[in-house]
């Protein structure tokens, strides 16, 4: 697989309103992100609530994500880590017989590998389960509590996972992200996981990214790449504040659920997300909607 | 049920060379444990290594141990929390089908509940799953990220999860550890989770304890329980004194895979800890022996 | 100097109305401590606001102190540490030229000792320049950044430091406390020094705490030594869980400046706590008051 | 005063073999920092081990600094901070008849202000005592432990201190930074404090910069900009791929202490960083000699 160019959101998993999946709302859903020009979706991922989902849900909206991309210009990677890599092993053949076109496995994030040895061990077991997809470590240190640099982890894994393409780098160590995408003369792919600095990737020599706020604003990103392209730097950081304006509405509304409720100012009623998450009530979405007004960026929003 | 007394065990898996589970040995393995004095059995925790097994793994060990344990006098507590409140159910109807006297669920540790609003939702979901059986509150903070003090969680709970049975606390925060003792005239059965300090518990009113270190020092802990309830405290700081310096051993062999080490030193041979935990080489295990031997404690660890 | 039996104060800095030292009221401060049964005072501390005061205050309050309980029986510890071991060394050369009975020690909180070996070090070389006082440690990890465990402290410093007398130990690590009280037979002054779980600490082998709430409710934790040294454990523990809920009024109005209205409500004025604490508003100490009445609690208070 | 533009060193302290401040060494170290076209010195900060002098020590240094960079285009900014604002204001008012051309103010790092409210008053508590003089806020919450967003601290301090003249960032959070940058049109000087990311500081609109290796590789950060400026991000990551080379050998020696290591390979014997700081051995300066010569970047490196 080549690497890639450009945004994959991070989709949402809708649901109805007595939380339960509704896999038949996936097609639309995919084509409305692939009329905003993104390239691939990254599903089963923390926007995805993947850990909230039952292992057969899980199998459901894989299923559904790869049949509506067939034959589609959207690549899909499915998360398949957890804490037990035999139950990994079982969620990334099951990926593999779906058609995804690669897979994501995340640090274990009850018992924390203690070093890189630990944690490219039980990358390399689901890895060799699945030796023609290719894989991508999911670095999100905030919530599994893994926090070995993944310049340590490419040394130790570049030799023992034949298949490993790249890495989701979600977390602000720009000095390790740099080594990664210069090791062993920029072999891997290093997909940018924090939208609200994703010019400070960019200048480092990031060329694509996964985001849970690209189902909402890809217009915004793309016009911001193009603006760092064309080197109208004034232009790129007026965009990027515009993407910090609107992230911070994420924290003010009580956190990663806040996106549900950007999909349905769109015109996407997703539901909720599950418990534990702490969704946001009725009268703040009220409020939330008026802060989204305010920010007066309709022309980067996605468009339903 | 009635309130637990004395130790309960939270026993380790046993696996073969390969890694397999060997659900075999653990008839055998309750017996010992009974032999010593045990009173119950905390399993899938994370002694037993239950978000390392896969869920049929889990299922069959739970099974082992329910009939192992039938018509005998040692209760059966299964774990059966994890981060999707949807698998939980399925584990807990599971447990509750295959016999279990009680189970426990802990704070899903992926997305951390913020309060104990979504903490003891996630809770009631499972526990209202099977009405029948009482419901212990694991928690471990320091693996789960989910710091909620347990008496907020209880004022939130009490009225909400009518099986709600009590906690096991591991954690050292004896301030909220005796407020949750004192909790509504003493309703709630609150199990101890720190060998290394259960002589500050006692002294709180603490009852019984869950522990790691019960499966190989079982007489040591009974002998203090003896003491401290005869006013010898003296005897009793000792004897806490000497399972400090055994769990001293854990971090200095690289932490909870030494566990199992404790248990081949007294001759089970119950294989290692999966990935990632790290086990101990061989040549380390040679020095640890020499290490436990100068502890010179063989009275108080359990006879085979 | 022998080893402290029973309450040592941590005492606020009384101030005026524009946040000036008053060091005129220190007389009259220390006796109504005696007059509640306080062996001793430490004085520049976390509840003093050392490290608030000027250099020339610190001096200042000291010598009031020392004056004050001159032919007393309350003894005085004065917190000389810092973050420079020579601004130390002069504040505890000032501090024997003023007539402290012993010292006390932190970790230096900017740049954190890595090891017991920095640690040590930093301390010999304050202690070494007053080699004819004794020299406690002050073991406050929340707010130094410091987690060296004490026990690896002991062994480095036990043959470096021979005026150390003790640890003030601040931290909820009983396993560590306990080994410290076991050190080398029992030689060092063990100071417990978290009011809310001393019970836990009592049952270890403490004989002596210091503490902030020994300046307003040294009756209730005369009457727990009692209780506890009678053997009345369910006594112990009601007494126990009232100084926890009264300590909980410390979190829920703004943190440590809480004390300074609790002596206002015994009917000492000692103002605010310097920025950058937080202080309650007029309005919350109305809900304060009416906060400690409901505790019920004038018999455990100290008497005016 | 104007913004700055290009790179402030933050020097270390020279001091002989006792570990004595030699204060004669500064007017040689100050020309060197001129010829490789540092435009500033910050002094008195991490590097310059500010927290460890002692108050005497530290008014010399000031001094020795002022006197040395008279009639030079080099200015200089002292670090008043500290955790009493007592002093800091003594401090300040020192740095000010010392001729300083600027003064910066830390988080105090004992009582960490608890929001952006407490942290503006005690600056602006110190900042009043000097109103003729530009003040900076030195934000490195990695050492001070107050995390309050540099965002929220303008806000709340634009109107307060009138003499603010911007930030020393010392923290991985792009976000805020950017929103600092934006902050009423761009008031600020924000002055960028990592120097192993510092082009993706500078693509978000950073023009200037304090750090620790500006002292021996200003050269490599000098071409670093220029080929940022040319647009030529090819060149430009790899020298902050060779900057990072260069970084990785201060943890790997044992952290900030290697800095002076640095400048020992240079050619200037400064001594060793002050206890509870770690130093190298002699063995392993060695070691460092031949990393540094592996990573063959002579021609970056500062010219005595």
């Amino acid at each position: 697989m080549k690497k890639f160019e450009g945004l994959i959101a991070a989709p949402f998993t809708p649901m109805d309103e007595n939380g339960d999946v509704m896999p038949e709302l996936i097609p639309g859903y995919l084509e409305f992100l692939q009329r905003n020009g993104v390239a691939g979706v990254f599903i089963n991922g923390s926007t995805g609530e993947g850990v909230s989902l039952s292992q057969r849900e899980r199998l459901e909206t894989t299923e559904a994500w790869t049949l509506a991309a067939k034959g589609k210009a959207v690549k899909v990677i499915s998360l398949v880590g957890g804490t037990s890599y035999k139950d990994s092993i079982d969620s990334a053949q099951h990926a593999f017989s779906a058609g995804v076109d690669a897979i994501a496995i995340m640090a274990p994030y009850y018992f924390k590998p203690p070093t890189a040895v630990e944690l490219v061990e039980f990358c390399r077991l689901v890895a060799a389960s699945v030796p023609e997809l290719p894989v991508y470590f999911y670095h999100i240190p905030v919530l599994t509590g893994c926090y070995v640099p993944m310049y340590d982890f490419l040394m130790e894994a570049s030799d023992k996972i034949p298949n490993l393409a790249g890495i989701k780098y979600t977390h602000e160590d720009f000095m390790d992200y740099l080594s990664c995408l210069h090791f062993e003369g920029g072999k891997f792919d290093l997909l940018w996981g924090r939208d609200e600095n994703f010019l400070s990737a960019l200048v480092l020599g990031a060329r694509a990214a996964v985001g849970s706020t690209f189902n909402y604003a890809a217009p915004l990103y793309h016009e911001m790449i193009r603006s760092f392209d064309a080197w109208d730097l004034p232009h790129a950081r007026q965009l990027q504040q515009m993407s910090i304006d609107m992230i911070r509405l994420l924290p003010k509304y009580g956190g990663i659920a806040t996106g549900k409720a950007f999909m349905k100012y769109l015109g996407f009623d997703f539901g909720k997300f599950r418990i534990p998450v702490k969704n946001m009530s009725a009268e703040a979405y009220e409020r939330f909607v008026s802060d989204v007004d305010a920010l007066d960026m309709s022309a980067l929003l996605s468009v339903k």
